[in-house]
């Protein structure tokens, strides 16, 4: 609630629909100014998917929760975006169940952008939306990740490489090897070739598409890196007695630091998008905070304004052949 | 040529046979000090492999490259381990040829030894020896990671884990869900579960178990993500005028937080070892300079001492079922 008062005071032109619980958020609506409660509204839901369910579960007895009625409100129209920090496999299941797959796709991926040492960003897909994915699905990845470089990084004919573990044409698993050879027989794309998992942040690429497992793993080992070394920023265990003028500034320094680094902060960046589907669809981390969630509930109004589901679409009708 | 130097000077027990050109190698050995030189020989090798060299020409046309020959020197009991920064797939694909794989095992593993926030260290295997893995080369692979906990860590009854995309058990792939039945029921391996990439580095469990795709992106991600870090506090940038004092102070607080890093540096923990063959091989990194050269060396002085592939075997004999 307070990340959607937020997000409501920076975009004038965001109305949202808060699906949960109403004795939950009624004290948080309650102290929000009058201008930004006409621009918000309650939908009741009972109950909420638990984040350790089962799919198949999850699914079979989603009705009432509050991330089906969330998406039943962008099937119908009612809204043009869901922004979930549930549980991430029933909301990837349940959404691709109920706005389907757009022509051409598959699956629907999970991407996210990242920040790179270029001072540019890195369109990275798909991070877990599939345990595994077919040299076609990858090639879909591809043309969807070209799309986001395009709208929402404002990239034109941006790179596009495949994650591997060695830069040589002969490495890796087949379906990279055969959705290598598609994408560098595809003029519309700007393939580049392999990078392996140190060039995540490099810059050396602007999308960079793998399965759902690999993804979720580099992400994932960033991300722990990340926390680490902030973690280390904040608590540096000095022992050495020091005078106090010397403590401070060596706070401001590392304050400096931190601040340089937390580019890369989850909190930051937070928000991956399920691309493919005839809605927009982003996942929030579960632990997001206020901030986080905020910035999650931003890449949402992005997407619908940028109409990545209806500009992926014309994408994949232009490049890919026919599936009927 | 220098790191051997170095190493040759801080392990007395420690005789090498360089195998490459010998007037590559003759300016350095005529400024070594004499009591060095007593500890090293000179084995003349015509060519080398190339690091772009496809595996099978690779091995095809291996005869008389200084790879080979050191192989050579291993099988045939004069020396007793190799140290390599080459072609890695060609290091491990002429290695499991020419030292024949452990019983009990179907393919050698690629295996480092990475510092975690615990203070201890995590022993993470398979790091790209094979590009994929069935179930049961994931259990031997735990269990050459468990001995390696043990003797070389020094931990008892090392904790395993399988490096997964949730921590739910039925997440992942078939393969991990196999391998993590077989090792729940293994009574002598103490597996405690799945773990996700971001835990690489928290000390969670004694052994992270994965494929050896999954393995190179995981590492390789971790090393861009801490080359990163270390270049931009290197680097800062600093653009507004400063007093020499406050740029010496920073400075030093840098280098101090650049040290705490240092652990992750990969010139420092330099050095994977090839475990599950009869003889010990390390793969240094192809751009290692001197100091984690001489790391390479000192963690084959360490494998051999510790007689790894011996304690391997036997493990192996006790805990797996036999496969003839």
């Amino acid at each position: 609630m307070p990340a959607a008062l937020q997000a409501l005071a920076s975009t004038s032109s965001l109305y949202l629909l808060i699906v949960g619980q109403p004795d939950a958020i009624a004290p948080y609506l309650a102290k929000a100014a009058p201008a930004l409660q006409q621009r918000l509204r309650v939908i009741p839901a009972e109950s909420v998917i638990p984040n350790d369910a089962k799919l198949s579960h999850a699914i079979r007895t989603s009705k009432g929760t509050s991330m089906r009625i969330a998406l039943d409100l962008v099937k119908n129209g009612e809204a043009q975006a869901v922004v979930s920090a549930g549980n991430t496999g029933a909301l990837m299941g349940l959404a691709k169940l109920m706005l389907k797959p757009l022509d051409g796709i598959e699956r629907p991926a999970l991407m996210t952008v990242l920040p790179n040492q270029q001072k540019s960003k890195t369109v990275v897909l798909d991070l877990g939306a599939n345990v595994e994915s077919t040299s076609a699905m990858l090639v879909q990845f591809a043309v969807m990740g070209a799309v986001m470089a395009e709208e929402i990084v404002g990239i034109s004919s941006p790179r596009i490489a495949l994650l591997n573990i060695g830069e040589e044409e002969f490495k890796g698993l087949d379906n990279i090897r055969e959705a290598a050879a598609v994408l560098k027989s595809t003029p519309a794309i700007n393939y580049i070739g392999y990078l392996e998992g140190n060039d995540l942040l490099t810059g050396k690429t602007d999308v960079l598409v793998c399965d759902g497992f690999v993804g979720n793993v580099t992400l994932k080992t960033m991300e722990g890196v990340v926390r680490m070394f902030l973690s280390l920023l904040k608590s540096p265990g000095e022992k050495r007695k020091r005078s106090w003028w010397l403590k401070l500034l060596g706070r401001l320094i590392q304050k400096r630091i931190a601040k340089r680094f937390g580019d890369l902060n989850p909190d930051q960046y937070n928000g991956a998008c399920l691309v493919g589907l005839r809605g927009t669809v982003i996942k929030s981390h579960g632990a997001a905070n206020e901030k986080a969630f905020a910035v999650a509930i931003e890449q949402a109004v992005q997407a619908v304004q940028r109409q990545i589901p209806q500009r992926i679409a014309l994408r994949l009708e232009a490049i890919l052949p026919k599936s009927d």
